[in-house]
């Protein structure tokens, strides 16, 4: 691995990005927002081998595979056969950031420094299995050799927050906390909006039969995992809609969808008054709201009935904010005590809405590039549309979102290598003097998250 | 201030870029477009103070600010104090277009060459503040210093332009011409629109209780302009619809309008028609159309109620053109009297829409970046989008837009300075011969504007 | 020229540059989508005159002229009037696509490497004059000169395929096949659908008087251009919805367009019915169906009428895939036998929609980037945008798309360049060992779309 990698190739600017890179890496990270399974952490137990390490639970791995006709199944049977498979077919990442990712893990997690080839593959199979089954190879020890501060996991409305309870308990050397993500009771349309409802009145022991009741039932939740050490919520939507409905409205909508009538505008109505709502009790109880909406989810039914959701067929369509958030940010735009973090998956609102939104209200800040765009041309783009108009400071840093544990301190690496230096370039194009950009680094690497999840 | 700065930083190309840098700077500037307030210069007071000259006014600093809760009203006392603040928080516009007027005007206009930071900030105070008394210091000595040959103002529809031909009547060292923009009696759901009506027929002494006596209005109005050294209309609209309306239904559709019924439909197609209209009269006499859509006005109803218009709340929206502007192009687009400059907010459509439609129509010429892409990346990404389907001849110069009439200079030269760096790329990329570039040079620094705007 | 024209201008990335481009113009000419006419194979006859041969048959060219007021009629007179007239004009495509492959062309088939300028006009005029009437200079020469292995045509669904057969007689270094266009019989809102219908029925004996007989039409018609070598369909439609309607249903819609009911609503239905049919027999016949939307046709009612179609007047909106495509997708989308390449020209999908597809689906393939886009800018921002989502391996190789025969191969060897500087740059960004670079260079030069279009 070449120790400038991904640090940009301008020479002139390259001194100033490894002095910032150096100030970058020296940040323990804070994750505020990912999908890594807390039990994975409690349980502590080895990792069973390369395939299901690496391969099979990143949708980003299989949707390429997919993509030239190798489906999961043929990943499921011997994992060292798969893993050949995978080294077969390793070309079609050329360029893309999985294939960064892997080789960053290889040589930081495994001193593998090879390229993954049909003929490396073998070796690097052994390799990796070994190394899986060493003391120092838990998933408790990965996490304090990670540094990392703070770890949030994702959790639905009523997810017991047991597990939270017991690693708090731990000396892990930092933080696992939940995250409030109550989209199974936030939209009608999900097969399993009525049971999660339910759920929820169990959960809390508040009668769910009225939108009063709902409400108060959320409001329990947040609470209970405030408790728990979240700080944030996290709201996956189709779109950004929000709407101020009269109170009697949104008694009587909640009512006839309860009652089995699920009309699509009536269940579009419901989760545009739910984005406000929790928008409301994000004012009260100062848990950061979250929003990424944007992806139509479950795009292909085959694929979906086959493998189950979340394998790569989320698919992104058009998705404007501007007017859409406009009876949210009316309501609650400058809360002294509202903050939203705002994600998109449409590069064409970085500059056109997100940029100018995020620089004008003091309650947003804008997520950094997601799914697709984590790579090094998205973080590229989005930098360069958006601050010019929003600056640094009304951003957060980095955030993983993942689900492969093993893969969070590489992705943070690569992500403060190219911010590194993007600075760099930016103090050589004279619009940053070095120490505004030494000092910007480290806000983007670690205090801009921390401060505004409130870690 | 280094001397290349916004020059581009590729060693290869630099030599070339100073060549063509030093070709533009030599021209006087041409302002076909802004708005500074033409008794600024007619009265030709000294300026108060530093805050008053460089923050409140710039809605870029205020919403800024406002973006991380600071309000206006924190501005608005001792303005020493405000300075300090302003300085304390000058980080969140580290790699803004903003940063970078502010520190050439310091440089320029006050020979300050250090960073405003809050240790800095008194003594930089002092020193504008000093300077803002000198007697070479007043409006129109600065207007001369500009080497400013032509400022167009923005003139609303029934606006007396007694300063302008008072102002013609000084030796500036160039002229203050106005600018034609009707907006106020196009849009019926604006809150003046019914009172807008009844001043222009006051000022006409044409009635405008027919679509016919207000066409006949704007035309005298027009000519007014025109008489007063117009040479250009404006357009602030939503979006860019026109619509080629029958004569009675325009006739009816009016009456409805001035009757009260104003239902948004019946606003729209008013709106539509109107483009149309002055399109048409536009053919007549020959002023150019400036066409700017896009922007959502007011978006905040606490911003507007609290602090009034312009705040930098005006939240751009997805703006399309193609299907919206065929109405107009069918009637006028190759009329050889009709001329358009189009401005976009939604950088989508630059590659999309406007370059194909101005590398074909004679009468379409792109206005360059507007508002917040009036920046070193978004200048960057309108010529990549725009050139290789328009050409540089399908464009007009640059065009600052500004109230800040000491930053006048400044964004003229950053623009000259992006440009001189483009431009000697495309010679390094084979793309332009060095006499090619340096004859666009003179061209996009100066001649475009000047021939299309009829300068 | 410059020998490193094009490859980028990084002197650390430039040796490997030339390598990959010495790999890559080592590959004979794969150019599976183009609007020659194979007549002008066929008859075989000397050209007539630089105007004809290079200037009015590219609208790239006219349509540029006419956005500075200069109609067709003023180049359709005297040759060398008109030739100067376009050398005076010569600036307006500065640092487009255009002036390179006029250069190209100049210097590769005429050793004319002069600067086009109103002195040189008139000399060059002569030298190429010259040249067209050498023995060595006929189209069947010049297709052996430039290396063609494969070149498709593109033919409308009941054209005779006669010139092909007899150009599979000839000995001509490579192949020339048509591509099967069924554009005239799927849109029944154009002028020409019920007759086209009539002709396909007269061509193949099969009555189209219900939608059962139309499609078996169609399928003896794609049978016939598969015979002559026919290896794809080509599908230029306003938008991509498809729409898997009942049979019943598409029995009544038919004959009720058949009658001459041709409603808007009707007509778009039909539309998205014919893209999935045609995607069915696609998984039946193998043909590779190429997907083109998002232009609108004949925008300009005057320059239709005045010059006729494909005059520079189509012009680009606002395209969206994801939702359209999807009830293809959930019928034909995992289907082995099914292939289509998916071409835009709203830049704001590649990232958004067409990689996040392509990257998922076997079926799909993206095409390169097209009309305006195929220009250095163009190709950039369609491989940053598109390959870290779905790779290199999820894309067809550069198609020239072009009505001009001697463009064929500057346009190829332009974008075989421009792949090859990219290449460069991502193994000194560390995306990319130089070994896989040099393995894609041969991949997206010759190889991906030798195997895509099965050539």
């Amino acid at each position: 691995m070449h120790k400038d990698r991904y640090l940009g190739t301008d020479p002139q600017s390259l001194p100033l990005a490894r002095e910032l890179y150096d100030t970058m890496r020296a940040y323990p990270i804070i994750s505020p927002h990912g999908h890594v399974d807390p039990l994975l952490l409690l349980e502590n137990k080895p990792f069973t081998n390369p395939v299901e390490l690496l391969i099979t639970p990143d949708h980003y791995l299989t949707r390429m595979l997919m993509s030239q006709g190798i489906g999961l199944e043929q990943l499921q049977g011997d994992p060292l056969e798969a893993w050949k498979l995978f080294a077969e077919n390793w070309k079609l990442f050329r360029s893309t950031p999985s294939r960064i990712w892997m080789h960053e893990i290889f040589s930081s997690l495994f001193d593998i420094y090879e390229l993954l080839t049909p003929e490396s593959a073998e070796h690097i199979y052994q390799r990796i299995n070994e190394r899986l089954t060493e003391p120092d190879f838990t998933p408790q020890a990965l996490f304090k050799r990670f540094d990392i501060e703070v770890l949030a996991t994702t959790d639905a409305t009523s997810q017991p927050l047991d597990t939270h309870a017991q690693l708090a308990t731990l000396d892990l050397g930092g933080r696992v906390i939940p995250t409030f993500r109550p989209d199974d009771v936030s939209d009608p349309e999900r097969a399993d909006w009525r049971n999660s409802i339910d759920s929820l009145a169990a959960a809390t022991g508040e009668s769910c039969d009225s939108f009063a009741g709902f409400l108060e039932a959320l409001r329990i939740r947040r609470k209970y995992f405030k408790d728990h050490g979240a700080t944030a919520t996290d709201h996956g939507v189709l779109n950004p809609q929000t709407l101020n409905l009269a109170k009697n409205d949104k008694e009587k909508l909640f009512k006839q969808l309860l009652s089995g009538q699920i009309a699509p505008e009536a269940s579009a109505t419901f989760r545009a008054v739910m984005l406000l709502e929790h928008a409301r009790m994000a004012s009260d109880d100062g848990l950061v709201m979250q929003l990424h909406p944007g992806s139509l989810r479950d795009y292909s039914s085959g694929i979906a009935s086959l493998y189950g959701k979340d394998k790569g067929f989320d698919i992104p369509v058009t998705t404007t904010y501007v007017r859409e958030l406009r009876a949210l940010l009316e309501e609650v735009g400058f809360h002294p005590n509202f903050r939203m973090v705002i994600f998109t998956l449409d590069e064409s609102v970085y500059s056109r809405e997100l940029a100018p939104l995020a620089g004008a209200y003091p309650s947003i800040r804008l997520g950094p590039p997601w799914w697709f765009h984590d790579s090094l041309n998205g973080m590229e783009r989005w930098r360069d549309a958006i601050t010019e108009t929003a600056g640094f400071y009304n951003t957060v840093g980095f955030i993983d979102d993942t689900r492969a544990f093993c893969s969070i301190p590489v992705r943070h690496d690569v992500a403060r290598r190219f911010d590194a230096g993007y600075l760099s370039r930016e103090v050589s194009r004279h619009r940053l003097t070095k120490e505004e950009a030494l000092e910007v680094a480290g806000d983007i690497a670690y205090k801009l998250s921390k401060d505004f999840f409130n870690l």
